[in-house]
């Protein structure tokens, strides 16, 4: 009998910090192939020389439909806009696709438009499934199309789900301080370590494109989101403040909810942003203001893993039958 | 006609952070002179061993009521609860303070007893005016004991008294970021490098001591009020989100307000953590977020200048008659 | 046929950073049962209170030689000269020892005493084999007692080793760049955030006491040897100056000295520490100064793993006849 | 009597971090008049709109030898090769000049062409004095044309100018760390915050051009001279390891050296970066290592106040005749 072989997987993008952190993950995944590595800026050089950290001995190409689609799935790590018609072409060779872009994650193609202008590919947005495994698990066991989380949707999300399931959001701050990295590779300005360093930087007020997302998720309830940079490479911090609607145990939602998933830990004191650095967990930590009645969460991730290509595996081992925490 | 002398200052506590900056703008200063230094734990050392950058060449000393109060005015640097009996015994010698502690903030005694405990001076509490220039200038011009304000309270107040003025305030969430200095100068697992570093803790949830004078300054509303260490060592940004109870022109309360404040700057882009450090100035911007009907403004400040020490020297400008920016 | 039972080994002292980081790595290793965590300080604790990123379920326990040394192998993560003592109890209960400290790196006691004063057991200094699998693998493999090399040790070692042995060594002097985690976890004002930030320390000039071990595994050759502290968590620079006695094919020692080396990484470009963080490489890079005809050798390592705990990990696969890189 | 008029004076290249701490510094400078901000890439934009720090109220301007040659002094703040046209073309118009490129720093244009490539305005090489005012007070008093001296240079020379002038510099390595602004404000991959965080890393190793600035300010002796990034903004430390040619009062010469001096402090503890921040000193503090009998020399500046622009206003004040502290 002949033994299986491993499922091959191409990520597209790889010289960016996700595509390079997916990469790593894939090359040294027990049961994934890392099957091509594509870059447009960096083509022909080793993965390893842009980011040595990855130790992947797979040298970058320019993505070529014909020569890189002969895997059995694909990591599409494009800026938004740029990933739809890479993914559609890649579903019409049969490939499976993890889009860590945003093209699929809105249901809605108008509230996709009023924020990001012409959605590229809206045949497929039926089918995408939002890959976030502990509230869609089932979902992207079968699909063929994840949209893979924005990093703060990812945290805030979790955060906010188990009030959200019980109807007790009824008025939501959220107040994220980001690492660096998840403002992308590219050199600018703002990201020059002198702008960043001694600073907190609030960005994009009022309208940072992860909002939708994150109402979409959490059923449509208004939220105001405010990202800040802070001066760090990696790692993310949501702090979130709800009016209940109602009393309610707390407490108990968050443990129904997350006692037995793998990758979230409810945590009494601080939530560790060190404690979740290069890995896949969100830990979660839950307070009630008594003076004025808020509840208070807090959840922390690593925006370039749970927060984007460690899910990202996650998800492709939910899509392939796996144990979702294999090569995590 | 005989030259005025320069009124003579001591600072009482001037090993620790905000003492030894304080100990520098005064022994710079035009129009103070520098009498004395005054520390527990360094008593003999030179000041400028423990903070070379102060350059200031006097030797911290016990304090010594009998030998420290020939002094016109006093900056007190001392914790909560040590300063009021200290505070006392200055004001009974005739000595004029600017006391950084909290223990002559809150007019309230009742208010003061439910947050920190027993009060030891409460005859004073009457007198005591809140050192908030922007405020309360001519209180303080007249004032014999100034209570300087709270770093965090400093910012949240500037940033929130013109929408208070006009009985704006409908509910206020305030999410604060600080630098590692405001925690103080004492060694604990909490501040060494390695646990700030690369990461963001929120602190003290719902219960932070600097929430009742904000409350009191805002006019009595409920706030909530959450600081996080953020990985640099000083500078403090509040973000704070409120729903507006009408509408309102706010771009025109704030330059009201803010004018023809010296130290007060009013900006478009971010507020620029790095454009106030080692200064008296806040930055704030003031952002819509027209989604969800709320109002937005950040305030930046260094903790330690007008967050502590610098608007002390403001103070003490305003209580002797001098123009309140000498030295600054 | 009945199955091997994993060896069980005890971390002593792992409240500590480097105890934590042992911990962690032989709770996850696939041939080690982690069985006891002790330390002083925390006893009682569960490790995964003190040290969350672990992620290991036992309780802190105070160290009792009757209880704890029911295993076969232990590492001792004590400071210089507590550790001794503790160490000759465990051989004498035939437990295999991996040792952190300096207690047992310099075969001459003479040495010793000058950097460190009495030995607490000299007796053991005989049979003790200095840990660097590099340069002593055979050793290691059959020894009872390893003795850890220092973290900067590790690096500089590492960094000139093919030249010492070339007899290449005319005059040393090597320049280090520490993370702060490499001062330990105590808090004290030298490692207080603001103490740190934004600033370079230099500190133990001319007589850290690492000096003595870079001599003995060098050859005897002198060098002067400065640490400097640097606004980092942990990662570790040496940069070695050399002039050499002779002209010699410098890049060719490097490549029969290393290029079978499974974690010793020669590089071209900048040695790049972010890329040994949380992992056991060593990477070295070689550069010739024409105008001067010095040679400059960079070497970076994680001090917290390949400096300390990782490497013990490779020391005691080494000693258990196991592949050195398991669980690394 | 009519009173005299401040000299004006106008910073050409003022986009950049030294062209903006210039200009901040002459535009508070109590007897100089900062008439033109010039620059290439931000022309028509206020100065305080690219460096708000800064609080300078002129918009900065392409520079137009016509209409900003109208000046008593410029500061040039372009790059190498760059500056000596200008520089030549300023000079012809009798403006005094301070250049803070590379292009009349070295006597000898065979040196410079050998590190720099052609040069410029050969014709002014004989005339421009070389601008480091402990080393070349008086000279730089009668100067037209003076050269600043490179950040490294400064720290470097100040370190062991002593040494030099007792004839004692028989071998010399200068390790330099430094903070990121030195090298310059254009967004690069190596400048990004996620590339310079947590680690130090060396570059131009044995080929950075600081070199024969350094070697023709020591009186000819060879260096080998490596400069590496940490993660921090500004701040510059240089440690020095010399073999002394014979037995010496070191602290002694270092003493006669500097005593007078006012913006040079030697230091028994470690120099302290912190304390020289946005600040125009140079603290140095001296070590002997009794075992190599090596001595070693640390000397740390912000190197964009005394190793850049406070260093350019000092020449500026020796220049005009006023205390050479004027202003700073």
């Amino acid at each position: 009998m002949a033994r299986r072989t491993a499922p091959r997987v191409a990520v597209l993008g790889a010289a960016g910090y996700a595509g390079a952190v997916a990469s790593a993950l894939l090359h040294r995944h027990p049961h994934f192939e890392l099957a091509h590595v594509t870059a447009r800026s960096d083509a022909g050089v080793p993965l390893a020389d842009v980011h040595p950290r990855t130790r992947v001995p797979l040298v970058l190409e320019e993505y070529d439909p014909e020569r890189h689609a002969d895997v059995d799935a694909a990591v599409v790590a494009y800026p938004h806009g740029a990933a739809a018609p890479v993914v559609a072409g890649l579903r019409e060779r049969g490939v499976r696709v993890v889009d860590l872009s945003a093209d699929f994650r809105l249901h809605d193609r108008a509230v996709y438009e009023d924020w990001y202008g012409d959605h590229g590919a809206p045949a497929l947005l039926g089918g995408a499934v939002y890959g976030l495994p502990e509230l869609h698990r089932d979902e992207i066991a079968g699909a063929d199309l994840v949209a893979n989380p924005g990093c703060y949707p990812t945290a805030a999300i979790l955060a906010l789900a188990p009030l959200a399931r019980a109807g007790l959001l009824g008025d939501v701050v959220i107040d994220a301080k980001s690492g660096v990295s998840g403002a992308g590779r590219e050199p600018t300005h703002d990201k020059h370590f002198v702008s960043v360093d001694e600073t907190v930087t609030p960005y994009k007020v009022g309208r940072h494109r992860h909002t939708p997302e994150i109402e979409q998720e959490l059923g449509g309830v208004r939220v105001t989101f405010t990202p800040h940079l802070v001066p760090l490479a990696h790692g993310e911090l949501v702090s979130c403040y709800v009016t209940a609607t109602r009393e309610e145990d707390v407490a108990g939602l968050y443990a129904d909810a997350y006692d037995d998933e793998p990758w979230v830990e409810v945590v009494e004191g601080p939530p560790g942003m060190q404690e979740v650095r290069e890995t896949n967990y969100c830990r979660i930590s839950v307070h009630g203001d008594d003076r004025t009645g808020r509840i208070i969460v807090f959840a922390t991730i690593d925006n370039l893993w749970k927060g984007t290509s460690s899910q990202a595996v996650q998800n492709l081992n939910l899509m392939f039958g796996r144990d979702e925490s294999e090569g995590l």
